[in-house]
């Protein structure tokens, strides 16, 4: 059902990574569902994560390992269990995985983070995560970014993936990355999971940096239905193993490789939309005219959560009263209906808060026809603006979330 | 599909109000979709309303008339258009059609509060109102609540209406209810339209803090889809026919008859959640340990808007995990997840943030297989505590609102 989403195409190896996927027959059995990604030494690592107050136990070890500041050398990621909601036995099992990945590449434990995405409230099945454990690091390769991608998926439909190469005053760079996540989607500060690499010299401080920046603009700007996940995991990692001088957040280089990061985690973002459970429209809201960023995003994500406007787009129904009922409940502080104007791509439906006038149906019935289009709003009380994704409400969505455990 | 809810039993005619319907053709012919309520002079009218901002001309010509102060003489009501996002000429149309009835009726346009419900973003079809106005004059009764609630129906399956009589220093007092809604219910104020009325003698300052107290608890603690409407309106009408003495909130028979109302709010607001579009279930939730009523409440809407939650309890599925994701997301700042405890009906799910030792799958199963139950959370960082009610999510949630207009 995912909406113009092809599989990636080209994904880049980033020199200085390789990964390697496993079968640990985590949910259940004949499909590869363990990643582990091996960083060379010297590699810079940042993440954000949920803010969900039940944070996983890999989201809580990820924190605790980034904040004692030591060099990373190794993620594992287990997909169709989230180790969420499993208290003290949780955190044993996340340590004990990490320890067998160090034991094996030769580093600390707290040089590896876990990761984990699937079903909240059970344990990990340990020991088939251990037996498998040695199998990933026998298939590390620089160039398995789509079994990568693959290994990663739950309810995905496609795997998610995008790939940049640009040139710097070093050389030429690469940026890859990959993400998984359909739904309980919301995040908070990142996606369900997401891995971006570049062997970029970025500082430490320059990848902190550069992540804040995209994951803003991107993994931050999506929405499917408003869940935001237990298990939001979204890293950069700069191997630095192109050039040789250092990319500060001053350097000439900076700017361009943030772009290329931004630009590959904008596409995941939009991919994650595309194949929002059950998606059959891709939709964009642009919000402007408000008073501050926060405002306009305020706005975007009433409408993006509205479970009203949401099946009306389903339906290919052009049904702006229920656009308008959502940028109103959206408690946007002494909003003047008569500032606001609407529009579905180029066809104004609401201007001065009134009808427009040269508005037909069939004008609005030919836009929300399309698989692809544009919710713009205009506020009229300021010059701050925002832009995020979502997708419509369809039955499959239901469906999807009625059977997940079934 | 309603869950276990009955069209109204006795519905006590309230002394001093009567009611009249008629056929306006508004959506389309075929029913009776205008009513009409008059109230003896004397009568107290106090009112609540949504806090979208996009607040239909209705409810904006209600608070005019109601901050006036002026004595209220009658209430027309139309189903089928929502008379909202209609500009100035929207204010026209709700003006005419007021007059109209004031002139039937021999009193101030002032004097009288229109009220609309359906689709958004039409101009009323203000002639075919003014002609069934001397119609719906023409079949006033006291005795016509049933008709009454039948006339202000839009995707509601069921009639909604409650009524109380209870013994008072003054005699017998009757306390009689309508309301209506099922879709785009979250209320800010009250719930889309319902009507309340008493024949106790209460002062116009203690119909307004009646009406607050019995909406809070009622309808400002139910939600269908977290959708607010631009047409949310409360009203409690006394008409101040029983007794002698008036009841201010200090006096003897104030807080007896507060309940009655509450209780009638009470009854009418579950009936729309369980009435709620596409509802199999009646969930109530029950929050308490909270810091505040508004932290308790803040949780409960998490759990009770959750898409993923609903789903699940559609299709019967005791996936706590999404409740606990729907706690951990909802924003309270600090709270430690060792503190939660999560039970449905009896059967404990979490305690201390972790899966209960006692819990097995067969036991949540066979609460939520049940066409109502509770969720009840224990948050373990203070006294407050909130009650709530919403229905699940279904594939006919989804049907009825992508099929509204076509």
């Amino acid at each position: 059902m995912a909406v113009n989403l092809k599989p990636p195409g080209t994904l880049h190896p980033v020199p200085g990574l390789r990964l390697g996927v496993a079968e640990a027959a985590i949910k259940k059995p004949g499909r590869k569902d363990l990643l582990l990604i091996e960083l060379a030494a010297g590699s810079r690592v940042a993440g954000v994560f949920t803010r969900n107050a039940f944070a996983a136990a890999p989201v809580q070890l990820c924190r605790e390992r980034l904040a004692a500041g030591g060099a990373m050398r190794a993620m594992l990621v287990n997909a169709g269990n989230a180790n969420a909601a499993t208290g003290n036995g949780g955190l044993d099992d996340a340590r004990a995985a990490t320890a067998a990945v160090a034991q094996a590449l030769g580093c600390g434990a707290e040089q590896v983070l876990p990761f984990s995405t699937g079903v909240i409230g059970q344990r990990l099945p340990l020991q088939r995560m251990l037996d498998a454990v040695p199998r990933a690091v026998a298939d590390l390769r620089g160039d398995a970014w789509q079994d990568a991608a693959r290994a990663i998926m739950t309810t995905d439909t496609i795997p998610k993936g995008a790939s940049r190469q640009l040139r710097t005053s070093q050389g030429t760079v690469t940026v890859t990355g990959i993400a998984k996540g359909v739904g309980m989607i919301y995040p908070d500060m990142a996606t369900l999971l997401s891995y971006i690499a570049t062997d970029a010299r970025l500082t430490p401080e320059a990848v902190k940096e550069c992540l804040r920046r995209a994951v803003e603009v991107s993994f931050n700007s999506v929405t499917v239905d408003g869940d935001t996940s237990t298990n939001d995991s979204c890293v950069l990692l700069a191997t630095a193993q192109a050039g040789r001088e250092d990319i500060g957040p001053q350097h000439a280089d900076f700017a361009p490789v943030c772009e290329a990061v931004t630009a590959v985690c904008i596409e995941l973002a939009q991919a994650i939309a595309r194949d929002g459970e059950g998606a059959t429209r891709f939709i964009t809201i642009e919000v402007d005219g408000a008073r501050s960023v926060e405002e306009a995003r305020k706005v975007g994500y009433s409408i993006a959560h509205s479970p009203l406007v949401k099946t009306a787009m389903f339906a290919g129904d052009a049904n702006w009263g229920r656009i308008v009922m959502a940028i109103g409940k959206a408690g946007v502080e002494g909003l003047d209906p008569r500032g606001v104007a609407v529009a579905l791509d180029q066809v104004p439906l609401i201007e001065r808060g009134e009808p427009h006038p040269s508005y037909r149906e069939e004008l609005g019935a030919a836009v929300v026809a399309k698989p692809e289009f544009s919710i713009r709003v205009s506020l009229g009380r300021g010059a701050a603006q925002a832009r995020l994704w979502t997708c419509d409400f369809s039955y499959d969505y239901v469906k999807i979330n009625a059977e997940y455990r079934t």
